[in-house]
This record gives C-alpha cells, sequence and structure tokens, in this order.
C-alpha cells in the first residue's frame, strides 16, 4: 500500500443523540409545522427568525465558566475569543431580540418561531440532543387576556391537527397561587433560606400525576424510595405544613370556578396568592369568551413547568388518550407542549420591566402523537415513477421520456445506476415507485412501451396462487402506444390518488 | 443599590456576523424555498434531514486541531470530548450519511435537503456566519444524465420562481477538461510537485468574468496589482502555456458542440482531457433531450466552481440582468446556485468508489435577486385586524369579537397593551394592521362597532388636501351593527385581496 493511500479513513457515524431523517416523515411534518404556523399566524403573531447561535451571556443563566462550559448548552470560543451557544430554546434568543431592537418594535410585540435548539445533556431513548420547538410568545403586555390566548391557541392547534376534544386537555395553573401555598406554610419565596426547600415542593407537587398523592406525601416529608430501591430525599416539611399542601395540591376537582375558590382558602392571606388567584378567575372569563370550556382547558393546582422561571400563569397541553407502544405496552403521550409568563426575563438585558408570556410545542413527540393517531398519511403514490433504462445506448431516449412526464406534473425520473433489469425493479420498490416504466426491443420495434402497475402489482400476487402469478404479472402492466405514454401513465396513477399506504 | 440588584446584565446583541428577519420576508422565503422543493420532488429527489452537528472528523478536511480547532468551521468538545462541528454545507453530512446506511439505501440515492450551514469566517457584507441552503444530490451515479438533469433542474427552479429564460444561463464545464488542459502545459495533475501552480491557474481562470483576458492573463504569469495597489502573486507559466491557457479560457463563443470541438483542440492528447470532453457531448445531447438550448446553459471553460472537491462536470447558474443596489450602482447578481460531480467524497468514508453529483441554491442571494426583480409581493393586508381596547374593565367583550373573526378565519388579535387611543392606533400601524375595529362608549350604547380601514385611510389622507383630512377619515371607516362586525370586515379586507402592498 502507498504511502497516499494509507490516509486517515474517518468513521460515519452520527454523533450520539442526533439523528437522521429521511423521506415521507419529514414531508408529514413539514405539513404538521404549516398547519401550526396557521393558526398562529391567524391569532395574528408574525414570524421571527434569529440564528442559531447566541452570545454565550445572552442566554441567561447558562453562562460558561472555565470548568464547564458546555453546562447544558454546547458553547465555543469564536476567533475574536467571542464565546458563542447553540440556543438551547426560542425564549431566550427572543428576549435578547426584543432588547436589542426593543425602541423600533410594536408594543406588546407578538411572534412566533420555530426552528432546531440544541441541549448538551445525556441522550436516551426519544431525548435528543438536537430538535425542533414551534413558539409563539406575547412581549410586552400584563394583561391575562394574553395568557388566555395561547391557552386558547394550544387547544386550538390539537383541534387543527385532527386531535379532537376529550383527546386532549390543556392544564392551567399560576405560579402566584404556588407562591402563596408556600408562603402559608412559612417558606416564604422572598426568603432566600427557604430556597431549597421550595424546589424541593414543587418538585414533588410536580409529581403528582405520576406518583399520586401518597408518593407526593412522602416526597414533602422524609423522602421516598422508589421501584428500584434509590431513595430521593424529601423537602422535609412537618405534618401540618403536608397536610396543607396536599389539601391544595389535591383541589383540582371541579369546574374552573370551584377550583379557584378551593385554591382561594388555602393560600390564606398571602397577597401573592390572592393576586394569582384573581388572575386565574379573569383566565376563566376570557376563556368562557373564547368559547374554551372545561373540555378544552381546566385548573390544575399539580402543574407547576420547570423551576425559578415562570412568574405567573403556567400551562400545558396534555394527550390523555391511551395508545400502545412498539412494545405492546399501553402508554399515556402526556404533554405535548407548555408556555407560561417570564415577567422576568426581557428585564435581565433592560433593566426595565417587560412582562412576556409563550408557549412552545415539542414537535417531534407531537408528530408522535399523530402517527399513533393516524392522523399522518403518506400517500401510496408516494415514490417517483421510474423509466428503466433497458439500453444504455439509448439513454438519451429515456431521458425524453421523464422530460415528458415531468412537463404533466408526473413525478418521475430516469434510472441512474448501471445494473440490470432486476436490480432496477428492486431500486423502483425501495423508492416506493407505483409505476415504472419499459421501453426494451420489442416495445421500440413497436413503437409502444409498458407501463408497470407496481401498486397493484404487489396485492394481486399476495392474493393469489402460485401457478397465477405469471398472470397477474401481465394484468397488472399494459403496453401503450409510445406517444400515449404520460396519459396511460397518469390514468394508472390516478387509481391511487389520496389513498394512504 | 442593595447587592442583589447589582447582578450581571449581559449586552443584548446579535453575535457578529449572525442575523434576525422579521415578518413578511421569512413567509416570503418560505414560498420560495417550498417552490423549490416542488421542483426537487418533481424530479425524484426524496427529502432528507440531518442534524447541524457531525462529528468533527466526518466532515472531510476541515479536521480539528488542538491548535486551530474553528478554521473554517465551528468545532467544540461535548461531555464525552468528542469533537463535534456545526456543518459548514449540506454536502459532507450527505456523504456521512449515504456511507453510514449504505446497504440499506436505493442506489442511487437522490435526496433534497435545505437548512442553515456555518463558516467560522470572517464576515462581510451579505456575508454571514450562519445561513441557508437547498440541495439536489445523486449519489451512486456515474451516468452524465445525472449530471444532466441536474442542469436541467437548476433552469427549471430559475423559471418556476418568475425568472424568465435570458435573465439567467447555467454555465457548464468539466474539471478533466481543466486538468486536460493543465497536463498538455505541463503540469501533470497526478504530480504533487505542481498542485500550488495549478491551482494558482485554476483561481487565474475562475476570474475571467471580473478582470477579463488580460487580468487572466497577467496571474497566469508572474502577477497582477489591482486598483488598490495590491500585488497578486502570478502562477509564473512561461508564455507559450499561457497562450495554451488563454486559448481554452477563451474557447466559450458559439454553441455547445462548437465549445466542445474547440476545447477539444486545447487538451491535446490528454486521456483525462478526451474523456471530459466526451462527457460534455453527452450531456449537450441530454440537455437536448431535455429541452434545454442555449438559451438556458451554455459550455463556458472558465467555470472552475472551487478547488480540489469536483471530479467532472461543473455548473452554476448565474443571473444575467443588472439591477440596481441601494446605492443607485448597476451591479449582476452573478451565481445564486451551483454545482457539480464529487466522486471522491462518500470514498473517504467507504474505501470503495462512489460516484455522486449535486447542486445547491444560495436561498439569500436567490432571495434578494427575486426581491430586486419584484418577484417577492407581500399582501397589502398583511397585518391582522386589531381590535382596540377602549375600556379595560370590558376585555372579554373584546376578547370575543377576535374570536368571532378568527372562527371565520380573520388574521386578528386584541390589543394587548395598557395605552390609550393614540398608542394602540400606533400599534396597529406599526403591525401593518389592514383594519381596526372599536367600540366605545357611544358603538357601545348604539349596539354598533366602528370599523376603520387603515389602507384607504393612508391613501386618502396622501392624496386630499389639509383641510379635507377629516372628510378622508370619514370615508375611511364604517360604524356597522355589532352583529356584522365578521362580514363588515371581510368585506373591507376583500379590498385588498392579492393586492401587492
Amino acid at each position: 500500500m502507498s504511502k497516499k493511500q494509507k490516509q486517515f479513513r474517518p468513521k460515519a457515524r452520527v454523533p450520539r443523540g442526533l439523528r437522521d431523517e429521511r423521506g415521507g416523515p419529514i414531508a408529514a411534518q413539514k405539513r404538521m409545522l404549516d398547519t401550526i404556523g396557521k393558526v398562529y399566524e391567524r391569532y395574528g403573531f408574525e414570524p421571527l427568525e434569529t440564528s442559531g447561535l447566541e452570545y454565550a451571556d445572552a442566554i441567561g443563566k447558562f453562562l460558561p465558566d472555565q470548568d464547564r462550559p458546555n453546562e447544558g448548552v454546547f458553547s465555543f470560543q469564536d476567533d475574536d475569543e467571542q464565546w458563542l451557544s447553540l440556543r438551547y430554546d426560542l425564549t431566550a434568543p427572543l428576549a435578547r431580540f426584543v432588547a436589542e431592537n426593543y425602541d423600533g418594535l410594536p408594543k406588546p410585540f407578538r411572534r412566533y418561531q420555530w426552528g432546531p435548539v440544541w441541549r448538551n445533556e445525556k441522550p436516551g431513548p426519544g431525548r435528543f440532543r438536537q430538535f425542533l420547538q414551534c413558539d409563539a410568545d406575547t412581549v410586552g403586555s400584563p394583561s391575562m387576556a394574553a395568557d388566555a390566548e395561547l391557552i386558547a391557541l394550544m387547544a386550538e392547534v390539537m383541534e387543527e391537527l385532527g386531535i379532537g376534544r376529550g383527546d386532549y386537555v390543556v392544564r392551567v395553573n399560576n405560579r402566584k397561587v404556588l407562591d402563596g401555598v408556600l408562603e402559608t406554610i412559612g417558606l416564604t419565596p422572598a426568603d432566600p433560606t427557604f430556597e431549597r426547600q421550595r424546589l424541593t415542593v414543587l418538585r414533588a407537587i410536580d409529581k403528582l400525576d405520576r406518583l399520586g398523592p401518597a408518593g407526593v406525601e412522602l416526597l414533602l416529608g422524609k423522602g421516598r424510595k422508589d421501584e428500584s430501591g434509590d431513595f430521593t430525599d424529601g423537602a422535609g416539611l412537618q405534618p401540618d405544613q403536608i397536610e396543607k399542601v396536599m389539601a391544595f395540591v389535591t383541589a383540582g376537582d371541579g369546574d374552573r370556578k370551584t377550583v379557584c375558590e378551593k385554591m382561594r382558602g388555602a393560600v390564606g392571606t398571602s397577597e401573592t396568592g390572592q393576586a394569582g388567584i384573581e388572575e386565574l378567575i379573569l383566565i376563566d372569563q376570557l376563556l368562557t369568551a373564547l368559547d374554551i370550556g372545561a373540555d378544552r382547558a381546566v385548573f390544575d393546582p399539580a402543574v407547576v413547568r420547570g423551576l425559578g422561571y415562570y412568574t405567573g400563569p403556567v400551562f400545558e397541553v396534555e394527550l390523555t388518550f391511551e395508545a400502545e407502544n412498539e412494545e405492546g405496552e399501553v402508554t399515556r403521550f402526556g404533554s405535548v407542549g407548555s408556555g407560561g409568563r417570564y415577567d422576568g426575563l426581557v428585564k435581565m438585558f433592560k433593566g426595565i420591566e417587560v412582562p412576556a408570556t409563550g408557549c412552545s410545542f415539542g414537535v417531534s413527540r407531537l408528530f408522535a402523537a399523530l402517527q399513533h393517531l393516524g392522523k399522518i398519511e403518506e400517500a401510496a403514490a408516494a415514490g417517483p415513477v421510474v423509466v428503466l433504462v433497458m439500453d444504455q445506448e439509448r439513454l438519451v431516449d429515456y431521458q425524453s421520456m421523464v422530460k415528458e412526464l415531468r412537463e404533466a406534473g408526473v413525478r418521475s425520473e430516469l434510472y441512474l445506476g448501471g445494473s440490470g433489469m432486476r436490480a432496477q425493479m428492486k431500486y423502483a420498490d425501495k423508492r416506493n415507485a407505483p409505476v415504472v416504466v419499459i421501453e426494451g426491443e420489442d416495445e421500440r420495434a413497436n413503437g409502444t412501451v409498458t407501463i408497470k402497475d407496481l401498486i397493484l402489482g404487489e396485492k394481486m400476487s399476495s392474493e393469489i396462487t402460485d401457478n397465477e402469478e405469471w398472470r397477474s404479472g401481465q394484468a397488472a402492466q399494459i403496453e401503450a402506444p409510445r406517444n400515449e405514454l404520460v396519459v396511460q401513465v397518469q390514468t394508472v396513477l390516478a387509481r391511487y390518488e389520496g389513498e394512504p399506504s
């Protein structure tokens, strides 16, 4: 082996926690994003695009430090020795954009955006280091109408995507109410002494759905051993404190007004808590005006959504139906989108109060849910018509056929490999081609082309007995005059229009 | 100031060489990408998506080294201490994908992809560190039909985008022919001794368009001083070598067959060069079968396209019309897309020959060209209908109006700020709202709403004299019964449907 040939050969592999996607699902996901975008547009949001990179100090709490520059986000230095980070969500870049362009923007500024975000985290099943988010936010409005509208928007997105009422619900809570409850048990939010304990309480509440009331009670108290034997430390609350928190957490039954009244009891005299209740009461009225009844949005004291970020209403849209996963286990999809009010974020840059609220859909999870529901249809005739090359010398003639088909709007291509008939048919099969066009020596002598209907061919060969195979092959193909190529192909394709594969 | 308030406040700024985009242009660019995607689909290409990150060793020559890990690409280490890079184009990730999934893919594999790519380069005017590419490639085909088809595809994309024949041309060359010319003057491509000189010659040829024959001659010889006084070293060729190269470079006049014959003279007995000529002759025949005449694709010996990457046909689509830039200077847009055959790339991973060819559009430049040509239309009624809030106590009623409008498919929103009438009208103006809806005390008493046509209002106020201003204001608004809100708003909007702003 000469020196030149011994060159380094990199291993071709997609990086850990990242993925490639091919073919039909991409087109279907694009249609889904288009549908969401149309709803956002109808609600008056305008599109915004920011780049994937931000200065590291501009994306919030994840300031890179010399020891662990990549904590949570991917960060690196450019040639100017400036730290850049890949955005980990679309909200921090929005805050940066608004702060930078504040004077020229309409206020409130209402934008939607979709695009990839990156997380420098340990990947797992269904957990990737790059994924798509699709957000709508209103920046510069303290009005509960902005929050109520986002709740309505999330419900409307679900229905436009074909998820019917009863199969989803938007759960709504208010961080001020949660703060009020913490205040009544002595963990005053303004007092930094209790910060860790408060976070442990919020994390425990957040787990009601998964662990049930008994599990949450343990986590509010001394702690809980899970099925694997791992022990999670609890918040160390006293029995009377636990009782108050549990009374609040389990106040979620009933219509929105009833839940508000039960919550009011749990926040006692806390001003923050009472203000939160008033906000929820207004949201209830606005939702009613928007025709969002209890079948579409409920108040749920156990919704927490992230820690230390949200400042008012929080909400999440949950899919409530059950589905079988690939292992045949019955699972629920759970939350496919969420949002809430974050009045403190833009202030970080501007130093002035710029209240904001927004929502975000996790695109992959939502898409997986739609697939399970059978709402994602791929057409039977999804592949291109393939014109086979029976004689490389006559490439130009075959190319002309493709041209005629394309001019008539038929998705089609010339077989571009160098292999024989058998490999070409295999290729057409892999491409999900509905039709192949063949012009061999005989056809050429007759002035005809053979048009094979591969969908019908497959159907027939699976239905008939072996010794009829030859006939089935014949029935699924026609020999047509060369000058009828386009119309005959179109006739075959018309059989499968709109039909799912 | 307390300690807590003295916290670090990051400066809000978009990173150098990156940009934010807002509103109408995003939607228009999306339509443009959709149009290109439809042509790619019609040609039988299937969509592929890869992530923005690749293992650094998988994206070719830009292997990060410890001294300059960011040369050309943005690279960093993840928690596993693996080097990751942001993709700098869509071709290297395609090669990685094909090598990784080779056995399961149809061969040839024909895919299209669009998405952002990143360059760690010095930004400049119109030169960004993140930009969109939109590619189509056929991997696994040595056939010239694959190359010819891409040339036809680029022409068809231009026309589908509204750029007429005569306003664009695809220029085609072949690197084998260029290699043949180098061989005839003694710079044998297989000999590494001449590598630098060869590159200097190719760079010089590439500048024919900009510098003219005299400039290229200087660069082939001793070198050239430009207008600013900077001197560029030349390739140092002898007069007889220069003469041969110039004879080749200026052989571009005439139809494709004529150019082939002139090129044939320039490559002499070089086998590589002759093989390149044969490829071009076949491409000419295929293009003719595809109805791509000389008005759409020409052979041009001065097309080089990148160095050391392409191995066969190369092509670029150039916009030939002139346009005025913002400073009133007449400019040409030049190349908006390019491509060529790169038979060596997948081999880097697989060790086996996997011939490939592809094309790529520079999305921003193409979009800028379409804007200049007036092919990008933004609807006059692009903004949302804004329902003003005349009384915060009655938010719920205003919200209902918005709901009714949205249910009828009218893009609309509630004013979500806290300001008065004047600021609300200014907001509506900034949002490009076609209509505002007002229900003040009087309207409420009358059971009516006032519907203001802002487009007509602006038109009238610019046309009439000052003392008629009041009347114009009245003519552009109507007072309608509350229960006719939706239909009256729709009537106003119908005036501007399809009308550009």
